[in-house]
């Protein structure tokens, strides 16, 4: 079933927001079976509107409009919307008493722009905005059903999953099952895993892959006769890929990295103490973003400078001087002071070269080692990251926190 | 002058990435006072295209048509463009030699379905691609122009740099003179800015605001007879911003916050040694994000436990109790001791409560103190700042390192 977005707002075609209503309406139209075609941006002018609407009338089987409900003047969108399609406009008053007790409720006045919300073009049924005061309505015009919602993000999303969404699935009629599922991994190029996925037949399972750097998002959609065999699909799916990708499919849905290792560290009641150099604070910044963080971080040492290495971890200055602060031998001296000093159950230390300057012939800019002190031993690993210095910050960092889960993982399954 | 975007690529419309190229074009365009009425997003889809095509085709003065020139069989925009206005394709020889050319000199071997991209309707000219092997052109139809690009970020946007908007200031005649400039504003919200501003009259040049929390972005546009009255326009104005917003203007254009006081440092030939707690790092991060920082920050010391703040920073436990972690007595210990650890000119500190759990009466979530630690003195000052915990990391981080700020440019001011 073919679908298609309009996107009504000055502050689109100005480029001073940018639009992320339609992305994520086409990622979920796109996961629950619907074909998205199109998406028009349009200023707030009436000849415009009515044009876009006219063009996406017979074209699509339905139409999401968002925008220009609000209650000023330049709200456009309910005007333009009954005179194209030669509606009358009417007051809706359940929709009336909605909006003013929503408005009474926060303590304000009620105000006559604020009726303009509840004038609904004729034949609309109402979509109930429950975090705000413009309600979303639905009408069908010949074979296309117009989807109107309000622009703001958040208000625009709870209609679409508590309304629309319902609403297409019964235009769509009751043989569409589609569910899907979010696998992210981590340390494979979108070709490798291709290449490690292609001799399979998923059948009428659709896979896709989406890059958010340093991750590739793996995207099951399966589509069936009835929910049991939807799922046995994607049960199957989720399977194979787990076997053929390993551990480098490191959560699903949208759980981060810092997630995981935050959850694993929590449940094994282990802390972790951070040495970073040429991370310069990411890692102890993405691992306490996590809400509960404090009962597994101790500390974060971002040793920037030799002398603060020395004074905050006492890595000696001969072994400074003999390795240089970028060697095998000095990270894993990170690692084991700073789990020494903090008392944790890990230390984990970074120290590379970010560039763009800093690089020798010997140590290029990208060179990193990582090394990972455990209540056994300590490991260390030298790399070659040459990106650009933000880049190069966020791989080591993810780099470092994978060798951290892995860890843990093996630790959970009882192998060490 | 009306110019639209057309955008085209799969991968958009099933939501797998977000399209950037809208917003940055829209708003380069409306900043050299053009009017972008229209961006249409569509599938890699023959009919599609050709729809999208001829719905711009006398809509507007200059369309701009990204995605869909690659070597892939999916990549199908040239053939479509020239279908659609019934134009022949024919192999464009100077650009075949700079795709061979480019393919070559990157050790790779240059392949039959690359010519692809050198065919080129007839009356098209070629916009040449400085990063990548496709290249883009542009034609004149009836009265609109089409300027046909690829569809990657940084091909697109050299392509039109170089090659578009010197087009589009050709055809929209010499009398057309704009320039903008953008000052970027923290420590004010936008009806604040509003309020500051309103009463004066900034004749014909367009003032508006964007958000980009925390920051809010004030972009300048003037159009004028002559480019010595437009810059004139520019000067006046941003000086009369500049009086009225005082130091809450903080830089123009790109430079971040982070940049500025890297700059202010590196010129004093001054160090930074910060303590943070309740960041987590991300101000440590964020310095470290500027390329030659290791030039002015030594340390960042992530002192999330209390005994870290003992071990690390020398905190004495009887203050800790006494006061608790997150006090301004704490603060100012914090900023003192790593500056003097690390023998640098300032330290900076922060410890607060970053939620959503974690908070008391007396200290609520959202409870933080910053302190600033110089050769002559250490200031400290408690804010509530009852946000998520990540805009609250991202808020504090910013309040902190505009305080260094200020305190840099007294002294570059001789004020201190």
């Amino acid at each position: 079933m073919k679908v298609e977005v309009i996107t009504i707002g000055d502050e689109l075609t100005t480029g001073t927001i940018q639009d992320t209503n339609f992305t994520w309406l086409s990622e979920q139209l796109s996961l629950n079976g619907f074909d998205v075609i199109w998406n028009q941006i349009v200023r707030d002018q009436a000849e415009d509107i009515q044009r876009a609407l006219l063009a996406s009338l017979g074209r699509s089987h339905a139409v999401i409009v968002t925008g220009g409900l609000g209650p000023t003047t330049d709200d456009i969108t309910t005007e333009i919307v009954a005179r194209t399609f030669g509606l009358e406009l009417s007051l809706h008053e359940e929709s009336l008493q909605k909006i003013r007790r929503f408005v009474e409720s926060r303590g304000r006045t009620f105000s006559e722009s604020q009726k303009k919300q509840a004038m609904l073009p004729s034949g609309a049924l109402l979509l109930p905005n429950k975090l705000g005061t413009a309600p979303g309505y639905f009408l069908k015009v010949k074979e296309t059903t117009f989807f109107c919602l309000p622009g703001v993000p958040q208000e625009m999303k709870q209609q679409f999953c508590d309304g629309v969404l319902p609403e297409l699935k019964k235009l769509i009629g009751p043989s569409h099952f589609y569910d899907h599922r979010v696998l992210r991994c981590f340390g494979l190029a979108e070709a490798e895993i291709n290449e490690c996925l292609k001799s399979h037949d998923f059948g009428p399972l659709r896979l896709s892959y989406r890059v958010s750097f340093p991750e590739i998002i793996l995207k099951l959609v399966r589509k069936g006769n009835d929910s049991t065999s939807v799922q046995r699909g994607l049960d199957q799916a989720e399977a194979y890929i787990r076997q053929a990708l390993g551990e480098k499919i490191f959560a699903t849905g949208e759980e981060t990295i810092e997630q995981v290792v935050g959850r694993l560290l929590k449940a094994q009641k282990a802390t972790i103490a951070l040495a970073e150099s040429c991370t310069g604070g990411l890692m102890t910044h993405m691992l306490t973003n996590v809400s509960g963080s404090s009962a597994y971080v101790d500390r974060g040492c971002v040793v920037y400078s030799n002398r603060s290495k020395q004074d905050i971890l006492g890595i000696s200055p001969d072994i400074l001087k003999e390795h240089g602060a970028v060697s095998g031998v000095v990270a894993k001296e990170m690692a084991v002071q700073v789990r020494r000093l903090a008392q944790t159950t890990y230390g984990l230390a970074v120290t590379g070269i970010a560039g763009p300057t800093g690089g020798t012939k010997d140590k290029p800019i990208g060179t990193v080692h990582i090394a990972l002190a455990t209540p056994m031993e300590v490991r260390e690993k030298g790399y070659h990251f040459p990106l650009s210095r933000e880049m190069f910050k966020i791989i080591v960092a993810h780099v470092a926190l994978h060798k951290l889960r892995r860890e843990l993982l093996k630790r959970s399954s009882g192998e060490i």
